[in-house]
């Protein structure tokens, strides 16, 4: 929301990205997989506290933060992911784990925090990611939810303007190879135990070296429920679709059902789509210019 | 493993098959939706326990049940799921009140409990589900996996033969509406918090009305690494396959990472295809002849 972005937040949020998408392009000119690309830069994300995701993320309706990520290699068509996790501060470095480390692919809850413990992950108690805005927005949202919804106990009403902040980085390396990653806390006020797109390879985060990257940002149910990194994926390999025309179709079937958000990709050429069908997506790109280029909004 | 079915065994699984196809065949003449024909007949197989899914369910590391399932409806392409719960009797249901009575898709563990207590879905403690032969399993698993890997204790080696077991359904009503639904106790000896691909709309299960309805079963990880449903999906959709081709180009995707198993799906015109490349399926047919067709090998 454009209105309620001070010209003192916009600048922090403008330089966290710059500084990101410069340290990610310095490690792809040095030669780095992209598959350590976009996990540092993830981590880069989960450590900046304005972004939902690590330090930061958004709290579920008992207060607690949950946090969900995944990451795909585009080269091995491998990937892994944890969900509900408490204690790892860098959950993308977990999913990493839970794909190189072990035989699974999604590890949930306490059992992706004992990986974290067996491993030796950096791991710290709540404090550590809940910031007061966050509180403050978590309260306010439980408190709107039980008015509006006093008569069906069931229902949480995670605040419509708090569903964004996941973060995502997609990179080609210098050998073609493409990798896709993706973190967040989820939803204000959400379900214990909600997963959305996020971890999910094939919703939140695709990664194959014929087609495509993709990491997706926005309302998780309606990514998850369209399949939308794999349809990316899907129309350009079985479609035959340009990056664009697939990005553009598989947001159609995401607002189709009424969600909203975005989603970054870039395929096997280096061609990069961004789009998006909320009001804005914070974002960065680096072509082979070796130029930042940060945008919010459309402009 | 045809050597190690006996012709006892292999009856009991015949005939629970054909009882079980033909009540959902007596529920869709009967002019019911098929989002509720999947739903009751996942729920029978939950309670045959001879499948790894409800009671005799697989155990995993740490001797403990924790089970899997996803529901989806094509009419509305809404879908619900659960992961790793341990006291829903009929993880299926808990996936079809996640779809209709929450804002969300996927709950996982303690949470998905918590939404098992506040609806009052049926539950029963960890003995219910447990068979003795399920648990002398996950201790032969234990033992032969601390044996080849105590050189890592963070492989689990779950044991090949017992990947399987996962049961699923997909219908197509009188109306012409699609529905799949998919539950399963995963794999023997898996880390505790463990998802595979059954309760993730879009690997495990996906229904559409416009194409078809797909259930998945086999070694998770690789359907989940293949969006194996949504695949199916994908290659009508975009590439115009008919539904065998998309079900074998599909599951060749999943054969290409080294994985095992099946699936079965049934398009928008009523054609079925069952195609697995593992030794063989369980599985049962019912086409507009009503005759119930039970089959486990090639013959």
């Amino acid at each position: 929301d454009r209105r309620s972005l001070t010209p003192a937040r916009e600048a922090e949020f403008r330089a966290a990205l710059a500084r990101i998408a410069a340290a990610a392009w310095a490690r792809l000119t040095a030669g780095a997989p992209a598959l350590d690309v976009v996990e540092s830069a993830v981590r880069d994300l989960e450590d900046f506290p304005l972004f939902n995701a690590g330090r930061g993320a958004v709290l579920n309706a008992d207060g607690v933060v949950e946090m969900d990520a995944s990451i795909m290699d585009g080269r091995t068509r491998r990937g892994g992911a944890v969900a509900a996790v408490r204690t790892a501060m860098h959950p993308v470095s977990l999913a990493r784990a839970v794909m190189e480390r072990t035989e699974h692919v999604l590890l949930v809850g306490e059992g992706a925090e004992r990986l974290a413990g067996t491993i030796g992950a950096e791991r710290a108690p709540q404090p550590y990611f809940i910031t007061a805005e966050r509180a403050e927005q978590q309260r306010l949202a439980a408190r709107q939810g039980k008015v509006t919804l006093d008569h069906d106990p069931l229902f949480n009403v995670p605040d419509p303007k708090d569903k964004r902040g996941t973060v995502g980085a997609v990179a080609r390396d210098a050998n073609g190879h493409l990798a896709a990653a993706t973190s967040t806390g989820g939803m204000t006020n959400k379900h214990p135990g909600r997963v959305g797109d996020t971890p999910i390879v094939g919703a939140g985060t695709w990664a194959e070296d014929t087609t495509c990257a993709v990491s997706a940002t926005g309302h998780g149910e309606y990514f998850l429920l369209s399949s939308l990194a794999h349809d990316v994926h899907a129309r350009m390999a079985y479609g035959g679709a340009a990056l664009d025309a697939a990005c553009a179709g598989a947001l159609g079937r995401v607002g189709e059902l009424g969600g909203t958000g975005g989603l970054i990709a870039i395929d096997r050429d280096g061609a990069i789509a961004m789009p998006y069908n909320s009001e804005g997506m914070y974002r960065a790109r680096v072509g082979e210019d070796g130029v930042v280029r940060v945008a919010i909004y459309s402009d």
